[in-house]
């Protein structure tokens, strides 16, 4: 795609695949908006008042349908945004093409190169000669990652004047970033200073992202506030759980139509996403074998009648590997080789780095056939043996079939909200240093409060006895802030 | 579509949508044919000695990858195919495209109208001047159906000079049945009777087509030998509960992208298909109502922990509503008028009249809004609240999804290729008479044999002394007939 | 225990072992009469008519608190019964001491020596000078077993004089048949005989003494009708399958105490009772691997994500074995001392020859600790690794817990009522031959139908026009006799 | 029972019901001792160095088998142990007789009154004149409530002269709380104090003791160091959870032998234990309902499909009541005249509090017939219906069956084992001050990985790189201290 911003009659700016979709896309928003009370019930709440009047919004988080019902709860709450998504296939055009169209700046399609992806980014900050965004809505921290670099470059070159180096890391995607630092540098040395010193702060939706802020944070080098949206209980334990339970088998079908009964599966890692990925495997009638490295994790599946093995035992007997992880890799092309034919291999981890994707594509002779787009059967020259790799080792629930349903991303995405609002409305109290910072229990049960009605649930209301008893308040928070859910 | 027959270069007719998805098809086929192990081991037992040599076989079955791999099972042992799709909408364009180009005529495209649909059966029995098939693959009976009544029309021409009357009846698709045999009645007063002659036998795949076999046997009108493949126990426990455990929310998910978890399920029907429908949505997370006429059927949920209730009962709580009842009028407009707001309702039983298409079309003022193909969203113009059908009302999981997976069909369609066999062996021996016969124990035992390997189990073997301690032979079968498995 | 029938102050006879738990055993009758609706509604229909008026029933069937009900139903309706149990271990003395008190004749209680069991049984026959039953309800068959054995010596006898000889066999138990049958014969040498003339026939509850009379009807020798009870789709589908997937843990936790979750238990046999037993230990947290004979089984154990293996590749890793086939010899010491230390084996099929209690018993060396009654560890000399054997390999779930939840028995049970009735009521008209018959489907509909009410389900009524299009009456039955349910 | 503290032949102190039961005893002990690898492993690991060499400690802590072989690790590594349990109900005998005869002074049996219950914890506490235990194991956290009690009281006899006054108080078991302590105090006046000021600290087992303990430490009234056991991951996510998923169906089999599937069952409370009892009832095929105050909580309760209601909207229609809350007055006695006839009603929470069995035994009336021990049938006068209570309120699974299996409880103590070591070793280090303090998580994962090998586990290893790039070390911890697994 030619990289050229593109702008609707009203001035907007995008970069889309199709506009035309952009129908389609309303009809699906319309249809999400039912399945998410949360934000809807923040329309309904915060609308009047408008509290991001006035605010600049960067999101990076998949372009979908839920992110649409987000984006425009964002709007309808006053904000003006401008999106890019966080990973080269987890667009969906036609949500893009709607929200270009009437309520956001979108530059995002399903299936960019790294290079496009780095220059959708760019442009989901690009607010103009004066300066950035004063919030940050971010998802495995590319864009935080992006500032953090390019404030580190602009205060080394400030001080030696040398320009950041790309070929000083063998990792294509960093040049990548280094080189748009550079570039960017050349153009205004204080480019990503200025945007840092707008920037009110950041809430982070996952794993990974968060990973990295804590260890900004324990290194100094953090630059602004930021909100650990992840480990909001309704957060972690609902998305990343029942998320995935949903979306695992729907990328799998999508992608391979295989029958998961009767399959050997393994399971990389058994945290909430592990656990939810090996539930729906188990459910849908496979045998599945998990692999861990922490007792606590195998002992958990183990109690739920997981076997527990190492990769190496379960790689000739498995017929589908799921990485689950959030670390690096898992599965390395010395074990694709040893797979059964037709053997399936993906990841449901954010980065791309748990299946060594590098390594299958530089193996001497390796074929690889392409059965429909994210659907790749790779074929091994010595053992004619292939292996089904979806998404190209990405997020294959993204890649291969649509993420996460909406009703569960109405929980992480009320959690952005509120914690988009809390970092506003706290601008200039000083309440958030330069720190990570989990929301408070009681909005997190709030979160959860405003999806019960639509499942028709109907909660039990403690006597002010009872909660002197157990030493709550009668409307919570009910829970110590230790405990595990 | 203009209904004109095409040729390919080797002049062999057809009519797809579109012949360049035929190389997408072969990927296809050649994944499925891994994971049909049944099937392949029929290519390997009986190809070499080509058993189905001048055997012509008109097939009306579903044409999708996994009965691409049946076709060319048939044609692998020397079957010369014809072949149209059971249900308008659960063509894959591409598993037809390679058909047609490399193993057989095939007729059929996803979305036909009901006339087109009927030509598609025309031309697949339409083998030229001097007659029709030797033997018949169908899948609810239309192939047979056509035929019987096509007989009778010219029994009573015959008798009587009288044409048959398309407006004698009030079914739509009954008309264009009636239109067609009308037609070649003039052209030809003998064609389904020198048909009739011809036909050794006729396969039929599912329970709806059963039970019209049955009637017509009671009745004493069946023209030639039937195998009731679905009563095989490796086609009917397999095929329609395992197989709809994976479509049924394959489809759901494909259509609607909702969240399963947390939603009441209400499924009709707790036949085989109704319990594989209903384990797969409580394994989802969804609470399940299940609605039954039959006492023994419902007293069975019940010991699976699911509600057994009336549609009335359940009619304005849930928010999924399946039929699998292989009966009509399940769903009507008057009740889907007492729905929530988009509600799904759906059918995943043989025939589109479980829920009342008929009464949502003509209800005066709905509004019908199309999601996406076989997703609309149909609104009341009184209550402004809408619902979604999907498929319109057809088989959801063909429809929406990709059907059932190709191992549990390898089971079915192994079902099928040696009741074919069967047929055509025995042609000549008087063995099968004009009734419905199931096939002996010990080869739908060696169907499930067939598929052990595959799944990495291993049997045990009865030693000769255990044997005779439960009177069986060794090699089995190993239960009596009346067993249920 | 000294063999000496005992008697009631109203003459009755009885041998418990203790009449002071009488009072405890009618507390929990009333209990279980409360979840047996099927029971309870015979006697609110058929009690007033007194049907069984002048009837004499030998039943042969755990001596339960639910036969209790059973029995009290029986007596109900007007019948006279003699009762013993089929199994040594299987009595509850307060459910025997109770009837004895109450209601009829029981020669029952919990540890009988074999000695001891078949004077019972042959207490249970004894109806005095003028002959025997006129009714007998059999579990295993070994009533029937008595009496056709005994009828085969008596005309031997006539023939030639010839007693039977004890020492003709290998097996203690049948030595201990056939000495009964000696000691009988001279007292009264047209014994059975005139037994077998009173007898209107007989109903069997289970698929061991099922398959005996099936052989017997065979080999022509089947000497008075017998039902089926046990394929009644309410009887098998349900108590063997659901009763053991609650009373195989019942009986596993009250044994042994031990954690199920985390183990690997092995379950020989995927019938019915292995089904029930694989469910219950998988929801329990256990991984469990299948033995199987019929490929069948074993891809529905496949498709259930359920390892299917030989009991030799599972041998040395399993926890918990448990034999379910209704076969001989599954488990031989030479398995048993490759297990594990502390392994846990038991049989809930109705013999006790499944495992190979005489190997162990006999194997040099071995020493059998008693942990307590029905839970034994035994220690191989060589090893000194031991294995748990619960209920000596008799059916644990009887020998070790209570037997089945009283609601699942109240069906089969309810069936034995309906099949007792139909064979008096038939008595004279000739209906019943010498063969084994099962209840026609809609008395199995309405033992359904008995239950429903119970558990809160309410049934859907098929209109007029839905029955006809199913081609069957509005009130059932509703499935053709090949379902499967 | 005579309340006279007897002693064995070597002087050691004890009152059980049995001692005849010793062998039995002696026998699960052995077999526990198989399946509880955390334990034993300490016993290798530390034994030898004997750290508890010249250690007093004093538990109360249910007696079980389980418990014993807690004790019996506490003596091998050189403690001196005095036990009583910390229910009235929850001792088995034969693991109170044996522990008695060969380990450790106990006071214990099935079956207490409130004042026994009392004496044998104020026995626990006798150290002879010279003071009291070094360390405690407390469960529930009487024994920490006496004595903080007993200083309080001894505190204001100082100050006052006054003694603490039983009639102050409305509560029937404080009462007794104070008349032992107001006995203590005539006797010596600084008995508690010198007890306390001996004391290490405590280990405390169980969610209800723990609330206790941070208000303590809120308050500041804390008068030592105390460890919370239960929220180690491997005792609240293991014990409470998978726990209660074993020994609820357990409890309600032994006691009532109801089936469970088809029945509608209301878990009151779904934090860890209640999570744990509806999974079970649910795979039971129980429909299962939950009550909830915490808005998360229910909804992770739908998200497994469950129903949340309140009390008041199921309480006509279900037929099994469990109460799992850690508050009081969830079942009030006017709900229990609002039950189903032989509805069952029992609480797995730690107090009796729960159910209203006040209420229910001052209802005007009301008839209790005892089933048998810890099985209650209570009839109202008016309805003449019935509702059957286990335990009498009290934890059902110690009352009606044996708690936990060996498994869990051996992660539960192995972390009680560590967290008295802890205690002791740092008992002059100053490094524990009078708060609350849960297990650093390396030893939590310890714990976990002592489990592993007995269930065939295999971990997989972190190479150095990896650990690096998830910031962690090789070794662990592996997961920050929020993370809720």
């Amino acid at each position: 795609m030619a990289l050229v911003v593109e702008k609707t009659s009203t001035g907007r700016e995008y970069k889309v695949k199709d506009m035309s979709q952009a129908d389609f896309g309303r009809l699906e928003i319309e249809l999400a908006e039912v399945e998410m009370p949360g934000l809807m019930s923040c329309r309904t709440e915060f609308g009047p008042s408008q509290p991001f009047k006035g605010a600049r919004i960067t999101g990076s988080l998949h372009m979908t349908i839920q992110t649409a019902v987000l984006i425009e709860t964002l709007t309808a709450l006053g904000a003006e945004v401008r999106w890019c998504s966080c990973n080269i296939f987890s667009t969906q055009d036609h949500a893009a093409a709607v929200i270009a169209r009437d309520s956001a700046a979108v530059f995002a399609w399903k299936g960019e190169t790294l290079q496009e992806y780095w220059w959708c980014t760019e442009r989901s900050l690009d607010w103009g000669p004066d300066g950035g965004p004063d919030l940050i809505v971010d998802d495995g921290g590319d864009v935080t990652l992006l500032i953090h670099e390019g404030v580190k470059a602009e205060e080394e070159y400030e001080k030696t004047g040398k320009f950041p180096d790309p070929t000083s890391t063998d990792n294509p995607e960093f040049q990548i970033v280094l080189t748009i630092i550079k570039d960017g540098l050349k153009e205004n040395p204080k480019k990503y200073t200025a945007m840092k010193n707008r920037i009110v702060g950041v809430s982070e939706e996952t794993t990974t992202g968060v990973k990295r802020l804590y260890q900004m944070e324990q290194t100094g080098t953090l630059l602004f506030p930021a909100i650990n949206v992840n480990d909001s209980v309704t957060k972690s334990k609902f998305d990343n759980l029942y998320g995935c339970r949903h979306s695992l088998p729907d990328g799998l079908m999508r992608a391979t139509d295989v029958m998961i009964a009767g399959k050997v599966a393994v399971v990389c890692g058994y945290g909430d996403v592990g656990k939810g990925c090996a539930m729906s495997l188990k459910q849908a009638g496979a045998r599945v074998i998990v692999t861990e490295i922490d007792p606590i994790c195998a002992l958990q599946a183990l109690m739920e009648g997981l076997q527990v093995l190492t990769l190496e035992d379960a790689i000739a007997e498995a017929d589908i590997f799921v990485t689950t992880t959030g670390n690096k890799d898992i599965i390395m092309v010395s074990d694709m080789r040893k797979m059964k034919n037709n053997a399936i291999v993906c990841n449901i981890g954010h980065f791309d780095n748990e299946i060594d994707m590098n390594g299958l594509e530089t193996y001497p002779g390796v074929k690889r056939i392409t059965i429909k787009p994210q659907t790749d059967r790779w074929v091994f020259p010595d053992t004619k043996s292939g292996i089904i790799v979806l998404a190209e080792g990405r997020l294959m629930n993204l890649g291969c079939a649509t993420g996460h349903p909406s009703f569960v991303m109405s929980c992480s995405f009320t959690n952005q909200v509120i914690a988009q609002l809390e970092l506003w409305n706290e601008k200039t109290s000083g309440k958030y240093e330069k720190k990570v910072y989990v929301l408070p229990k009681h909005l997190d049960e709030k979160v959860a409060l405003l999806h019960l009605g639509k499942l028709g649930a109907r909660l039990t209301k403690l006597s002010k006895d009872q909660a002197d008893y157990i030493s709550v308040s009668v409307d919570g928070p009910y829970k110590p802030a230790h405990y595990r859910y």
